[in-house]
């Protein structure tokens, strides 16, 4: 298994700053019941086939909704789901108190009883929380197409409302699982002048995953105490740092969100200066689960690390990761372990047309095979280490266009014969 | 075997115009020596580690030289092959009358002695013809970054200029074949009030094709008398309608070019009418090529057709094309019989970001299967001829958005398991 997912001090592509604390028990992460206040269920519904968990319900505990502030990021393909639709227009984002998701459908492209069915999750979830509707997000996942069950959804919801513990965290990850390996949470602890503050998230995905508006399921909470302001402002700028910065399979799906909840439990209002500490500590937990995801990806054996620079714009740079990232040629040869460097310089020729780069170079694992647009002779020593990291789970490349200051990162995970077998198989 | 490869009277995608006779003996297609007046050749030069024929020369007829009329078009790719570089910059195309090609290495990413070598190649072919060297064009395909040996090339022009013959088609054809399951080439006759002109093309590809400037090695032969005005403009406007119209991977390779040979053997100088039953005819022939490079499509099992209509514009239609051509995951679900509409929306909607389309309808194989963004209820009949679709080896797909009168159409090929090993143990 990749070093993120089992052990994030072994990975080069994970660091955790001096302020900030992973909290990792010897049973898992605690996830969004990691901050105080918050209280989580997963229940069974009968959604899936398999009768695994599919219900997950996240809230925050009475004694704070009053002063709990939240915000969204969500999709923007064209055929948002029901759930997307409802959460985005018909709920007041500032004053998010709880989110319940499920899996097992997508309820997207379902047309007007999708939305029905959204709405009534979000209206049985308020009811069995004693809350307004319009403070509660709605999440789906799943085959698309399908029509929720509406009558399974409701059992399910005053199930998990009425399991809801403040040790459900990961009861509520396993709930919203679909290809999905393994359940992805983590926690932090960050450390301010003014006390410790707790940040905690959960997210699901595996398939379907590229840079974009959002790209998955999460939901993140805090205990800290933050203004409505400084949430819609903070959450994007972190999920542009991490989550859009990942590339499965170049998609951007129709269901993808990202929901925050501060609930102010731990009583800390942020510093101008905490806030930067806090700030680390939500990408810390982002980058953890973006890492993850993409080490989870369909068929995933490895994941791997673009840095482009010297492109001639940042947007020049994004081009050329994103088309690193999803190409397919580059990513089948780095599941056969081939450093195939000629397959990214004609991705990017390919993206970046009608242009000269003579002096390119392009480094994996720190050797550089690519000088002035040419390959370098490599030593024996340097052989031999290019091999090992090609064979290893994680591919360090940096490609410097040598024509300006521009710069971009994209972390990908290559294509196998598993990703075939599970995407030919999965069926809508 | 595709129906287009075998026998394209049995392909749906397929049509020869009535003004069109396609040159099909027993033997196999005659491709570029079908048209009067041309010369061709394929040997083994060694280039190739598996010793198959790697080096073809094709060469107008010394009599019909100082009326030959050419033109090219070439990829955009930043880093273009040297061959490309030197094709592009230092031939007279407008006088082409004779092109060397390679297989066994692409002379790409290989600095400033891959342009010696270019050169080297374009010298040589120029001297064992006697012709000026800015009359040869060179083209090179096989593994990038592998310096070229121009002494086994030398060696092999010669060869192949004292080989030349009248019926060397198929073996030029042979000769420019990397991981291509089989060789490509077309002929036909076209029947104008003047006469019949006689074209004829072979052309090779089966990785890294996607729409793009030009997407592989291919070159067209004809007797007609063309000026070069006509050349010129006749060439990248029937390029655009069927190689750019085709994915494999979506890859713009360093060494696509399609070169264009006209030699006049014909006598014919085509009026205005009969310069359109010759576009028709030449448009047959390179759809014929390009769809015998999606049917090999590295691991491909079926070719589908996407049309989309109804787009704000055709530049939104195109978009929407090249989205679901090169997303893994609708690939995917073809190779594995999956009529995933989800899937095709998903991608839409993401490459076509922040907008709306409420009345969008999806057609497979001529059965409604989404109308209004929801999917239909089939019936048994329905469902029954959907499948059989699927298991065939051409899906015509037609998607209607509903929002304007743009259009676009492309076709792709299915993603497999063979594409993984092909691709991760192609090295380069």
């Amino acid at each position: 298994m990749h070093p993120v997912v089992a052990d994030p001090e072994a990975s080069v592509f994970f660091a955790v700053s001096k302020d900030v604390l992973l909290v990792e028990p010897p049973e898992g992460s605690p996830g969004v019941t990691h901050p105080r206040g918050f209280l989580a269920a997963g229940v069974a519904a009968g959604l899936k086939e398999s009768g695994r968990p599919d219900v997950g319900l996240v809230a925050v505990a009475p004694d704070y909704r009053a002063e709990t502030v939240g915000a969204a990021v969500f999709t923007r393909n064209s055929f948002a789901a029901a759930p997307v639709i409802v959460s985005r227009a018909e709920v007041l984002l500032d004053r998010l108190t709880a989110v319940v998701m499920n899996s097992g459908s997508a309820n997207a492209c379902t047309g007007a009883g999708g939305l029905i069915a959204a709405r009534a999750m979000q209206t049985a979830t308020a009811a069995a929380l004693r809350v307004p509707p319009n403070r509660v997000g709605v999440a789906s996942t799943g085959p698309i197409g399908h029509r929720l069950d509406t009558s399974a959804m409701q059992r399910g919801i005053d199930a998990a409302a009425a399991a809801l513990s403040a040790d459900g965290g990961s009861r509520f990850s396993e709930a919203i699982l679909t290809t999905d390996r393994f359940p992805k949470s983590c926690a932090v602890d960050v450390y301010t002048r003014d006390g410790v503050v707790r940040v905690g998230a959960t997210a699901k995905g595996a398939g379907m995953i590229a840079p974009g508006m959002a790209t998955m399921l999460c939901l993140v909470t805090t205990d800290a105490v933050l203004t409505p302001t400084v949430a819609r402002s903070l959450l994007p700028r972190e999920v542009s740092h991490t989550f859009n910065r990942i590339s499965v399979d170049g998609q951007m799906s129709t269901n993808d969100c990202v929901f925050l909840m501060a609930n102010g439990a731990s009583g800390i209002a942020l510093s101008r200066e905490a806030l930067a500490l806090f700030g680390g500590g939500l990408r810390t937990v982002l980058l953890r689960l973006a890492l993850m995801m993409v080490a989870d990806g369909e068929g995933a054996t490895k994941v791997a690390r673009l840095r482009v620079k010297g492109a001639r714009t940042d947007e020049d740079a994004r081009i050329a990761t994103r088309a690193v990232a999803d190409s397919t040629l580059v990513k089948t040869a780095f599941y056969g372990c081939d450093p195939n460097w000629g397959r990214i310089l004609s991705s990017v020729g390919a993206a970046l047309p009608d242009s000269s780069f003579p002096r390119v170079t392009l480094d994996i694992g720190g050797v550089r095979i690519v000088q002035a647009a040419e390959p370098v002779d490599l030593t024996p020593d340097q052989r031999d280490a290019l091999h090992a990291t090609m064979r290893g789970c994680e591919i360090d490349v940096v490609l410097d266009l040598s024509v300006g200051a521009g710069t971009d990162e994209v972390f990908f995970s290559d294509l196998g014969h598993e990703y075939v077998t599970v995407n030919a198989e999965y069926h809508t």
